[in-house]
């Protein structure tokens, strides 16, 4: 029978991953060869989703460690599910490039939100590993309860694609702003688990 | 109600972040294709912003160090206050390597004045977020007493800037170096308290 | 007499060189200056060598953390098998990269497959560098038994280079995506091992 | 007065920076537009580069893992000695790679002697800034004795700049290869000292 191991190796490993994924992105900032304020300017739409995605990386990280913290112990499948998840992380800084390199047109948008919405896909698979493992009574499980921005979050990012691609970028991208400020604010139930349970030992 | 969080993995993730910064920003300077003294002579200005930056992305570790070292539990405002101080200490390797590149030209030369700025009101904000949670007698509080170095970089970051814009690029430099040299001087304060801390134990 | 020393830093430092290659490999995939389908579908060959040594590189760091697992103690020997094992997995991104942007073709797969090779040849060194410290009834040894995809794999590699030379670059890659799929299974024997010395405790 | 802090932040911090700078290195092995075995040939003096700092980095690495192993506490002299170290570390990636653009050309020759010589100054510097806190009884005296290797490095490392200045650059690479082939060698006097420690607990 498969035997669970310690998350804390794990939890490192992503740190790094993620980490470097947040600072590699500033490299698509290229430094202008001239000292000009319009050179800087012209540099605004790669700038500008910089910033959304240094946030959705600031998200995925901080929801990650409230995972991990009602988390102890891991398999093989959630080896694999979190590495999935960095998998298309990873993608980020690439999909994030190409939207602000071609000032947020049509096919790139899409495309960020199609690379977030794997993203998202993601991160539910693992949860769902995690609370295969604690059994439906777990930590994890009580802890996020109900899910209501997991599940909203895929609708915003198919919503923000299809009104990229019909409508307008500008569209599209209003949508992924609104998910990321919707998950800005931490993760109360998580924490609110975690207090309980600190206090009860 | 909210409960605090260990800060470890904060720690952690912030290391990982400026161990890439204070890494990636030596990419600026570009090898040389011609193995000649004045190759290398060319990179003086690009050599020198270098060496600024990582003494100061060093001071931020440093004080990052201490301040975490009296800090044993993280709210969700502490996490996204921590990674708003990332954010403009990433954006440090774009403004230093847009500053050496243009040979301390007026313009970027005050843009590396506000990121230093940005850097230290997000700092401050993180500080303000801990004691938030900690209480005014708080381990923090106590070790930081008056911060008047916390409170003198600002006023020369803003002179360096002016300086630099009405005067001469080198006048908002010296105020640049000066803020560094100053803060070289690890923070006493906070070892003192940690120091008694230890003893009390 | 040499003494032993604990693995956590080994660990450390293997965990952030894993995740700088894992992550970097994703800059060979250059954000196209047009926002057309075209630019984007142009980058097949290089996105799906970045696929599979991603999924490498996470096997690597899959198998590094379970043979950890039952290494408490590192000796020099032990230290430079691990910095040779790192050595080759950070080639990776090169020959993925050659590969990738040559379209798969034969020299640059072949290339890709020595490296496989090597990877693998140094990991076993590292696994014989551990049982030579642990014994031959040590955990490692028991944990790995008889190591039968061990010794599948370099076959494999072989048979992938010899394919991809005299027959053409598909089969060689069917070699290599056929190992990948092998390992992805986690390594349950020492799972179980592992498990079964918790228990006892 | 000053009192000490743990170490163990200064290891997480300074294994970020070396897995950083031993992985980027790799990125001046820019992929060839071509599959042709030339185009590979032609990468050689850049790639035997790559391994002789891949193998100083590691050695660094390794001594330094050595040297935390017996120092317990660190003040701020320590953390600034160790960032000072760091500095010169990150610079081979650029001195690594303008030798190896240029074939071993004379001047970069010597300017990677210089930065070895830097590096090594740095690391005696971290040295007896332990040992001025430690004191001269303490362990990390015991454990380095005579400093035979740290003492001989620097005369190498000039007598390899000096080779390669007058006589020719391989002179210069000779020596520069063999005191990373003493070091290779593990710090085994550190490895005594920590094991007898473990033994009288």
């Amino acid at each position: 029978m498969e035997k669970p191991m310690k998350t804390s190796r794990l939890e490192a490993f992503s740190d790094g991953v993620l980490a470097i994924i947040i600072t590699i992105m500033v490299l698509e900032l290229k430094v202008p060869h001239e000292p000009a304020p319009t050179a800087l300017a012209a540099l605004w739409p790669i700038f500008f989703s910089y910033v959304l995605s240094f946030v959705y990386v600031g998200i995925y990280w901080n929801n990650h460690h409230h995972m991990m913290a009602v988390t102890e112990h891991a398999n093989g499948a959630i080896l694999w599910a979190n590495l999935h998840l960095l998998f298309w992380l990873s993608l980020l800084p690439f999909t994030t490039g190409w939207m602000g390199e071609n000032h947020f047109a049509r096919l790139p948008t899409v495309l960020y939100g199609v690379n977030l919405l794997a993203c998202a896909v993601a991160y539910y698979i693992l949860q769902l590993s995690i609370i295969h493992l604690q059994g439906s009574d777990g930590l994890l499980a009580k802890a996020i309860g109900r899910d209501r921005k997991g599940k909203l979050s895929p609708i915003f990012y198919t919503l923000g694609m299809v009104g990229a691609w019909f409508a307008a970028p500008w569209v599209g991208m209003m949508f992924f702003v609104a998910v990321a400020a919707i998950w800005v604010v931490p993760d109360r139930r998580i924490e609110r688990v975690v207090g309980q349970q600190q206090k009860s030992r």
